[in-house]
């Protein structure tokens, strides 16, 4: 198991990813719109992981409510695992409670997201290895 | 640049650290308790990163204050760098402000923080990578 990305709820994506992009001296940024979960994403690579932010596109979006009670800041953690079906079975052994089935995520990936009750207050999405 | 940790406040470590290891399929927890910092810490390790869990062992303490006012969740993520008096010179041209400057961190490490407002939020620890 390892850090996949860590997502960050943002006003404005654009501007927020060159403010990222100068302070993590980052010399790439990927952006992504994602209509299904209401989101446009810039995604800024680090040498282990990824820093995603990621700006509500519709007023039903997650992030939207997100932003409305707290503001912009860090809003989950993606852990990656090489075979998610597995580790979903064994987390529900442990009692770990998930917030939907596993369906397909972002570039060719499959994800589900661990409820935060589960994790003492921490969002975090469980996604495959991409292929 | 890297993640080096994820820190999430907690309210009492020992717990949270079994859920934590049951549900991310750790086979080791470190404790560590800070003084200085007002801080019990419990790191799980990763593949790639660590996941660090604080609990309050001050009134004082940033994470007390930072509970009362969220509840547990996450905190803040720090970055790893080889050249930590290099990096903070640079952030520092573009703009990034710090809360206080480069000090002794745990194992060896020395590390500082940066500002949320410089990060739209996220409050970032900079740390040197351990030798």
């Amino acid at each position: 198991m390892k850090i996949n990305h860590i997502a960050i709820a943002v006003h404005d994506v654009e501007e927020s990813a060159k403010v990222y992009k100068e302070a993590l001296g980052s010399d790439s940024i990927l952006f992504e719109t994602v209509p299904s979960e209401g989101v446009k994403i810039a995604i800024i690579p680090l040498e282990n992981c990824t820093v995603e932010l990621m700006q509500p596109t519709s007023k039903s979006s997650p992030i939207k409510k997100f932003l409305e009670k707290r503001g912009p800041g860090l809003h989950h953690i993606a852990l990656e695992t090489p075979d998610i079906d597995g580790e979903v079975e064994r987390m529900k052994g442990c009692g770990v409670q998930f917030l939907g089935s596993v369906r397909p995520g972002s570039a060719g990936t499959r994800v589900t997201f661990i409820h935060p009750k589960s994790l003492h207050g921490v969002l975090a999405e469980l996604c495959s290895t991409s292929s």
